[in-house]
């Protein structure tokens, strides 16, 4: 059965009940807009388009993965900002000989990824299109506090990371080469594991800068160094890579280094704390802000570039 | 000159100058994500997708058109909930090749249908496709009142709309021939004016339930006859059909009152009100409530079908 056989509001009974609605939810999918509780007087609010091809691929990704990883990469960028996830907003386009299994597959994976931090699907749109096309819009409630932003490091501050780093960079390159295994790096790529609690519980240990890293820890770093108009020095000594990393680097003649520094889609978490701040164990710390700009990794300036989506 | 030549960030660069921040613009571009403020602890929340030659050609729209269309389609379902709208997050992917105007002009766009409710375009994301896609989403604020759902309505009820309904499928069936006049119904369709002060005043007024006409009034009202579980009738003769639309439609072979009944996209607002409310003069009284189920006009059943983007 594909989702032309059953139409859009027949496709749309199959999806509605897949969404729960959770308590911040005062008004779910079905009317022109959703209405999502902003306890805090604020709300948070992060976008992304995925496109079929381009950023994910169906030969490699379940529906079920899509959707995890669609939800994963904007409930990041909430919890980026110190906020606790509240809801998303999903488009999706499909080809109408799109089997029926698709956006079910994708739905349930929206919502096990929403479940994780207690978030809702509360709306969407859906359209035809020739390849899929996906869009996610998620919403957070900073609880009382400033957001946490890239421009506040200073001086003095150091800089940790929460999360894996490098495991989809060496996932994407297995799966680049035809393989499917190391599994762990292969699902670390299909379906990231962003450290959300660690965003509003860094916000509440004071951090003064912080990202998410989706473009590469260098790039994304670099964001916070030009934001804060300061230099962020990394020590690579204090990166762990596994053995399944660096077994997985050399069969296939690559620098999992590279991939810790460079790779994105992790979504880890990397922020800036003052100097002395105590950290809970779930945070690395990578080294250190100074006066001066961009990135320094291990003292010298580190061909990488970052990631440019239109060269 | 093109979107590569200028990369990502020189991209950025351009349009965040375009992209004023007003007061409820808390954290605008360029992080993580937005802060947009949230008066009422609630916020409003609606997304679409638009697919080049699937919502938009470019030779009939300019970018400034798309900008404009987009951005009213999204702000006019927050107006629907009788809510103010407030943000704008924008998706937009587009082929290397395109010229550094079309997103220029669309972000131009964007920010002349913000303007005329006092929003902003508070964040977004960029990425290459193959052909232009855009997503959209729009937040606004209730200002304490409850939201105007579908599933209000109530026998005795009247039916009112506030805006115009046909220009644009008046537009769109004259540039389907190949035609570029009337100007006044090729307009309505490339760049539709919706009565956004109507949404909150209706919600003021008591409004019973309310939608945006996107898909036909016969069809959009006809889900608020299913959401509320009673017969909206409509009487076809209180319809202006003015003489450049009935001039049109005869040069063309077809119905002007089709255009008015099954025709969307003018995103007018039809809304039930208590019986005796009086309505300002934005309004027109098209019929009323009753007990039964589905839309009458005129006393009988309408082959209308409505918009199914699957079928």
């Amino acid at each position: 059965m594909t989702v032309s056989d059953a139409g859009e509001f027949g496709l749309l009974a199959r999806i509605f009940p897949r969404l729960p609605q959770g308590p911040v939810s005062l008004l779910g999918p079905g009317d022109d807009a959703a209405v999502v509780a902003a306890p805090d007087r604020r709300v948070v609010a992060t976008t992304d388009l995925l496109l079929e091809g381009r950023h994910f691929r169906q030969d490699w990704s379940t529906p079920y993965d899509v959707g995890r990883k669609a939800a994963a990469q904007n409930l990041a960028d909430v919890a980026a900002m110190g906020a606790v996830p509240t809801a998303l907003l999903v488009g999706l386009a499909c080809p109408p000989t799109t089997p029926l299994t698709w956006p079910e597959g994708f739905a349930d994976g929206l919502r096990d990824e929403c479940g994780l931090v207690g978030a809702s699907v509360v709306g969407g749109d859906l359209s035809k299109s020739d390849a899929i096309v996906v869009s996610i819009t998620a919403l957070g409630d900073l609880s009382g506090r400033p957001p946490v932003t890239r421009s506040g490091a200073g001086p003095g501050d150091v800089v940790a990371v929460a999360g894996r780093l490098g495991w989809s960079a060496g996932g994407y390159a297995v799966l680049s080469r035809g393989f499917r295994t190391p599994r762990a790096l292969v699902e670390a790529h299909l379906r990231p594991e962003p450290p959300y609690a660690c965003g509003p519980a860094a916000a509440a240990l004071g951090a003064t800068a912080m990202c998410d890293v989706s473009d590469g820890l260098v790039a994304d770093l670099g964001h916070v160094a030009k934001a804060s108009r300061v230099c962020v020095e990394i020590d690579t000594k204090v990166f762990e890579i596994t053995r399944q990393m660096s077994d997985a680097a050399l069969a296939l003649g690559q620098d999992p280094l590279r991939w810790v520094l460079a790779g994105g889609e992790d979504h880890a978490l990397a922020a800036t704390f003052p100097a002395g701040v105590e950290l809970p164990p779930e945070w690395l710390v990578i080294g250190r802000i100074t006066r001066g700009e961009g990135v320094l990794v291990d003292g010298e300036t580190y061909a990488n570039g970052g990631f440019d989506h239109f060269r």
